[in-house]
Formats: C-alpha cells, structure tokens, sequence
C-alpha cells in the first residue's frame, strides 16, 4: 500500500452537559505525516445527526475523490450520537474504520440507551451492528470494526498512519484540535 | 540544532467586517514532524491586545519550558492587531520569528494606520521597527523579522520545520486549524 494515501480522520470535542452541540473536527492527511485539510462541522449532543453530518462533510471537501479511508474515533460521537459506518460506506463508497483504546462495554452502553432514549433499539441495532476487532501492538490493544474492506487491509492503514503510540495521526491530531478549541489547550487522548 | 526542538506556531483565523473577535490557533510541534498541542485564544479584531494574549498563550502552555521558539504568521494578528515580538521576548525569554509570503509594504500600512486608528503612532513605532530580513528559499522568498536571536539561528529554525514550501509547520499547521474552523474547510496558505 502506498505510504501517502489520503485519510480523514474525525473526532469529536469535549462538551460539558448544558451543551446542545459538539464540534466534529475532520484532518485529511497523507499517511500519518502531512496535513492537507482541516474539517469542522457541529453535532447535535446525544442526537441522531452524526452519520448525516459525517457524510457531508466527507463528500464536500475538495479531498473526497483522493481519500481511500475515513477513521473515526470510536462508534459515536458527542455522546451516544451513533455513527452508523455501513450507511457512511453505502453513500460515500470508501472504506470506513472505528477505533477506540478501550474495549466499548457492550452491557453498559445498551443500559445507557435504554435508560435515556425512546428510541434505543434503533441506536442499539447500529451499536452492536458488525464485528469488533481486538487488534494487538507494540502497545496496548486496540478496538476496531470497519466497513467496505478487510480487517487486514484495516490494520495495514493504521499501521501505517500510526507514528507514536497506537492511535492513527489522523484522528489523534482531529482529537488535539477538538480539544485545544474547546479547553484553550488540547488535553487527553483520542 | 536539534531536529525535533518544540516550536510553538500562532495564525490567527479569518474574519469579517462584523466580527468583533477572531480566533487565533497555537500549535506546538517537535520541529516540522510532530504535533504535541493545540492552544486556543481569542483577540479583538484591530485591537492592541494580540501582544499580551500571545504571552498569556506562551506562558499558560504545560510545554512552555520545553518551547525554543514562537513563530507568528506575520507581524499583525487579527487585522491591525500588531504584535511586538520585542515585548513578547522581554515576558517569556524564547526568541520569536515573524514570517511572512509577501513584502509588508510598509507606507500603505502607515497609511492604514493613520487612515484608521487614533493610536496609529504606537502602532506604527512597533510595526517599523527591527530588520526585516528576505530570506532565499528554493521557492519564493519569505520575509523575516526576530527577536532573540541572530538572523542566522532564525534561517535554521524554518529550515528545520518546513517540510514543503516555504512555510514552517507549526504556523501551516495553525493557520490550516483557525481557517477550518471559521469556514469549515480549510483554504488558502499562511
């Protein structure tokens, strides 16, 4: 695989519970060294708009017809807003890659969405849609589920988009921006 | 010089007439490879305080003793919002580098001055003073001025942290985030 494939990466910023909105920040880099492209669209807190607004703002950078992978942090974003990759893959026609640190407590979330949405069986269907990944490295593990290619080409694009640590540059500088906008200065990891 | 000194980037975002504030983005890296941080503060758009916020900036930054040099896309942030890296120097002991693509013309910016501001000749006093000095790149010259340190060491800090072009990361990088997120897509060049 080419080292300088086009990646988006997105993640979401911190958001305090009186918030409506999160900030989705997406960086397109090649592999894990350049940056392009700075992405920045809004979110609704707990809503339903996650998937929508990730496709949208995919398919209107200047970008969309050189990028070959879009990785996001995690299976949500701005709270339990469900990113739904398969609906993200069917519209955009790239392959799509989550990842998350910690191995997401099935049990819990499912509880979660019980307790505080009318409409959990939907966000509980995506949720638990699809394959989850334990993906060993030099480091700790990683938690992956990808959409519209195989788990060992998904492995190949974060291994080569990693340079420190175990999470792609990509997302790892969208979760730097996210914060350091929100905070005054980036805090924590993807 | 050692490749991978911590530098600390500022540009601040686009704006409009209207706005009264504008959003300037520090980005820290390890010369022109690594992101370490993401800072975030806001100036008042033609105001006098983009000096006191940089230092506010500088010195809140958990990496301020690791920094070795503050780069600023040019010698105004935030419209005539004029920076004196004299004064910033004094406050934080770190020499500091302005850049610029094209020659400040320096008589239509006294005219601006006196066109617009009551206070144009403070303004002007920090804008002309200390060397600007043209820098040969292999691609278009750039214009410098510095602050604590000879103009020899300042050619060897670009040097170090320009990948492409002839803009250093940390000021490409910052001004790709404030231009992100004020537009929702990043456009133009520092």
């Amino acid at each position: 695989m080419k080292r300088e494939i086009r990646i988006l990466g997105i993640d979401d910023s911190p958001f305090n519970f009186s918030d409506k909105n999160s900030t989705i920040i997406g960086v397109v880099m090649r592999g894990g060294k350049y940056i392009d492209c700075v992405l920045c669209e809004k979110i609704t807190v707990d809503g339903n708009d996650s998937t929508s607004i990730c496709i949208k703002m995919i398919k209107n950078t200047r970008h969309f017809k050189q990028l070959q992978a879009i990785l996001i942090d995690g299976v949500a974003l701005g709270g339990f807003n469900i990113v739904d990759i398969n609906e993200i893959l069917k519209e955009i026609k790239i392959p799509v890659i989550t990842i998350t640190r910690d191995e997401p407590n099935l049990d819990k979330i499912k509880k979660a969405l019980q307790k505080h949405f009318d409409d959990w069986e939907k966000r509980w269907e995506v949720v638990s849609k699809g394959g989850l990944h334990r993906i060993k490295t030099k480091h700790n593990p990683i938690y992956v589920k990808c959409a519209g290619l195989p788990i060992e080409e998904a492995k190949e694009i974060i291994k080569l988009s990693t340079i420190r640590g175990v999470i792609p540059e990509p997302i790892r500088v969208a979760h730097l921006i996210a914060s350091g906008i929100k905070r005054g200065e980036s805090h924590g990891k993807a």
